[in-house]
């Protein structure tokens, strides 16, 4: 879920989810991403520890980023409204527009071991707001359903965002899943 | 999450898990399984491809039933109280006492690799009961939002069973996390 940084490491992104969109992940080497971004290899080893990293480093600022939302949030909302809200500031890291986004999340769809990883990152995340939630004086069993539930959340305005053709925000696709999460769970 | 089941198999499992606790998961072998089983390692890899088989074996049983309870839970139940009468219905499976699944569950949280493994059940299940739910008549968006509350709620009921110290029973553990989701996510 990487933004489009400006300078090496930005291009050599954009160079590898071009090259993985093209080629496939498997049959894309460094060496060509790094001359597709004209770069050469040794600035890619720079950034990036191998060609799966470039697809995986934005998500640790990511999970900062949501848990310093977290603690900022006001106090008086909700355990599930504060982890909501947390998640939904994802959109100033990940930026307006899905097209990167969509490139990366193609890539990881098409590989069982990518989405994978993918998964255990989201693990990750539901801890890291079921910590927060905590520090807010949530009680454990709250923190941790508030957190599986934001992620979810989470998950499926983000999918809708990528797939969206209207321009549709990804706060405001995350907002509307939150809605329906409370249709469906309304006793 | 295997049942003691009498015969070969059951003590195979129970033998496993014991010397896993003893000896931790790596430093067990497969011939010590068997002798402590009074087996043969030959009748071990009838039942099992290796250890780590013994700790997932009893999970695609798990979600077939929990599948099929789904297909007949009666019509007029929400989405989310279908899924949750089926994950409700693993009780079935996983018999009465937590020992078994208590034993198994310490080895599994002791290594990362298992977790991963035992995670990406978990989102398998996410699948199977929204493809279940979608048979049921209910939108992609909610059947999705609906599995995953519904695991969530699985997984903290599953984990109060193995920790609780009064007998309380599997399924009334993921009724009572039931009630505590319904609480975070009302509005």
């Amino acid at each position: 879920m990487g933004r489009w940084v400006p300078g090496a490491r930005g291009r050599l992104q954009r160079a590898a989810f071009e090259l993985f969109a093209e080629r496939g992940f498997e049959q894309t080497t460094v060496a060509e991403i790094a001359t597709r971004a004209e770069l050469t290899e040794r600035t890619f080893f720079r950034h990036f520890a191998d060609k799966r990293e470039v697809l995986f480093a934005g998500q640790d600022a990511l999970a900062e980023h949501i848990a310093a939302a977290l603690a900022d949030a006001p106090d008086d909302l909700s355990a599930l409204d504060a982890a909501v809200l947390a998640v939904e500031a994802s959109a100033e890291i990940l930026g307006g527009h899905p097209a990167g986004p969509r490139a990366r999340q193609a890539v990881i769809d098409a590989h069982p071991e990518l989405r994978e990883r993918e998964l255990i990152k989201m693990e990750g995340l539901v801890a890291i707001i079921a910590e927060g939630l905590g520090r807010r004086g949530v009680p454990a069993a709250a923190a941790s359903l508030a957190a599986a539930s934001a992620v979810a959340v989470f998950r499926m305005g983000f999918e809708r965002w990528i797939r969206a053709e209207d321009g549709a925000s990804l706060d405001g696709c995350i907002r509307a899943a939150l809605v329906e999460l409370r249709a469906v769970t309304a006793g």
